[in-house]
This record gives C-alpha cells, structure tokens and sequence, in this order.
C-alpha cells in the first residue's frame, strides 16, 4: 500500500488525485502545516526537503509532483493517465508539469513564502504585489495555448489535470479573477465533477476541518 | 535534425550536452541574452515563455529541462542515459531535475532575475544576499544524500548528471565554495573529462567569444 504525504491546500493535491484516478491501494497521512509538522525531524527523515508532497512506495519515498506524477502513470498503465507509449507526447505531458512546478507554483509562493528567498518584510510586501502579475501572466499562456481543451492535452485526460487543477485553486486567493480565463475556468468546473476529486476534496477538507 | 535553442551560461546546458551523449543528430542555436533575443518576436513564436532551452523536433517543439532530458533518454535508448524499465527508478530520476528545476535554479535565478517576482531594488538587493543561503542548503541536500556517487543515481551515468553539472557551474558566482562540497566537486571533474561535456562547452563557449 503506498501512503501519501500532504497538507490540505498545498500542492500535494496533485498527487492525491492521481492516485485516486489510478485506482492505487492507498492512504493519505495529513501533516500539519500550522503546526510546522513538515519541519519535523520524524518527517524530515522521510522527506529531507521539509515539503509535501511525499509517496512512500515499498521500493523507497518519492517526492516533487512531476515525478510522483509520472511513476503513477507508468505504474497503472490501464488508467491511461499519460501517454506512455509516445515519447514526444509523453514529454509535452513531462513539460506542462514542470512549468506548473518551476515556474506557476513558484510564482505563487512568493505570496505566502518569501522567507525562501528573502529576509526583509518590504521585500515580502514587494513580493505578495507582484503575485496577480506574475501568476497572472502564467495563466494568460496556459489559457491562451497551453491548456488545448477540454483536458490539458486536448481529448485524453492526463496527469496534467489534476495538476493544472491544484494550482488555478489559488487563483482566487492570488487575486485572480478565474471568469478572465474561460478555458481555465471551464476546466476548474470539469474537474469538480469527476468523483475521484470529490472524494479527495471531501477526504482533505475533512480531515482538515 | 533537432535544433535546440540555448545561451552560454544557462540552463539549456544540461539539454545540450545530452543530446551530444545520446549522438543525437542536432544543431544548436545560441540566443544573443545581452540583446534580449530570447523575447524577440521571433523567438516568442518558437517558446512563448521567452526562456532556454527550446528543442525543435519533427514533432514539434518542447521546453523545459525535465521533459527535454526525458525525451532524450527515451529516444535514444541505446545511450541508457536513463532507467527506462522501471518506473520508480525513472521517477527518482525526474524527482532530482525536477528540484534541479523547481529549487536550486529557483534559488540561483534570484541574484540576477529577482523582477520576475518583485519590483523594488531593496528586494532585489535583499534576495541576492539570500543567495548564498538558500542555494547553499539546496547544494547541502545533494552533497549529504542525493548525490548517491559516483554519478547522481550511482554507478550508471543518466541525464540528471548534465543537469547537476549545469548548475553546479553556478556556485561560484553564488559566492559558494565548491570545495566545502567535495562530492559535487568530484562529480564535476568527472563531467569536466567527458568528452561530450567538453565538445559542447568548447562549442558554448567559442561562439559566445
């Protein structure tokens, strides 16, 4: 059984639909981001990082989306999460993740976790204005080629949905308004509709609660 | 034939040299970053992120490291330069270019790049002194623990070892000592002596002379 590492709200999300999509025999374990659990030194030797999300597999602890992403695809192949025979396709699945990662998630955290790159209070401040822009200018290119329609990929859904459906949540708190970005928008309302995300929505709000 | 897009002294160094490991048939196109080519119109229609690398294929083109490495190991198989057989061991291969990607360039790109999150130049002077601290515990996580030795994943050479050596070659100007990390100076001497490292830095290097 794997066991998944995640904090509500937190990218990890990703992850945790995924392996519900699969199908995986599974088990979410919630850390406390509050109480800075992830600092922890029982959970800093699972994952040295400090972050979420975190797989423990029986071959060794996995971490960083894409990765964890792409080895639950490869490893229940009848989900047909990715195109794994293909790998041109597989690798624009491969690219789409990585800009969510490197760069949209980064944007992002420059809200509420400036202290990884900065010390002084004006640059967090600096910092938080700059998020509706920088956040903003990601999702113009997501709405406007990246994300084909109705899925990521276009007809086949992937693991580039949940992705891409983790990260447009914080569009709202980024002060993002998501009716700008109708494809985007349209995406966010398909994906609440699937089961596998209402279980794990409802599973991480109330464990959250 | 691909062509991949790059500019000395980024990131598409990891791309560059394993295409040159993988003996694909390719050329490479420098960007002139000094005249800001790389958000030219031109440009924008090859990658609209306006960033390197970018590889064009008969299939179409692809961005970011991650995807372009993976795409690489996986079309040419016979170059191992990846587990393809086993997805876990595929995926530890994506988790470590995915921190490469999602961390430590993150990290090293807020001494020069800081107005893609912020606006003022008391934050850009306040991230740039961060530098050598928050690169600095990225490169201590490779050091002790991700870095397995002799290559990043051990005994075999994979595509994370292009990528580590890319930006490893960054310390220096991050004001960090590359001997306090002699598991990372050794991996770098070791990629100093391949031959495709030195073709491709000869090839950077003498067109941006």
């Amino acid at each position: 059984m794997y066991k998944l590492y995640y904090a509500p709200g937190t990218c990890a999300l990703a992850s945790h639909i995924a392996l519900e999509e699969a199908g995986a025999d599974y088990r979410a374990e919630r850390l406390d981001f509050k109480a800075n659990q992830q600092q922890s030194p029982d959970y800093l030797k699972i994952n040295p990082k400090g972050r979420v999300p975190a797989l423990v597999t029986d071959r060794g602890i996995l971490t960083e989306n894409p990765a964890i992403l792409a080895y639950i695809a490869q490893t229940f192949p009848k989900a047909k999460l990715a195109p794994l025979d293909d790998p041109f396709a597989f690798a624009q699945v491969q690219s789409f993740n990585s800009y969510l990662c490197a760069t949209v998630h980064v944007a992002h955290a420059h809200k509420g976790r400036g202290a990884r790159w900065a010390t002084e209070e004006s640059s967090f401040a600096d910092m938080r204005r700059m998020v509706p822009k920088s956040v903003g200018a990601c999702f113009a290119l997501i709405e406007n080629g990246m994300l084909k329609g109705p899925w990521v990929m276009g007809e086949q859904y992937t693991i580039c949905d949940p992705y891409l459906y983790t990260v447009s949540l914080w569009l709202e708190g980024d002060s993002i308004d998501v009716k700008t970005l109708p494809r985007v928008a349209d995406h966010m309302k398909r994906m609440s509709g699937r089961p596998a995300v209402q279980k794990v929505m409802g599973e991480q709000q109330a464990k959250a609660a």
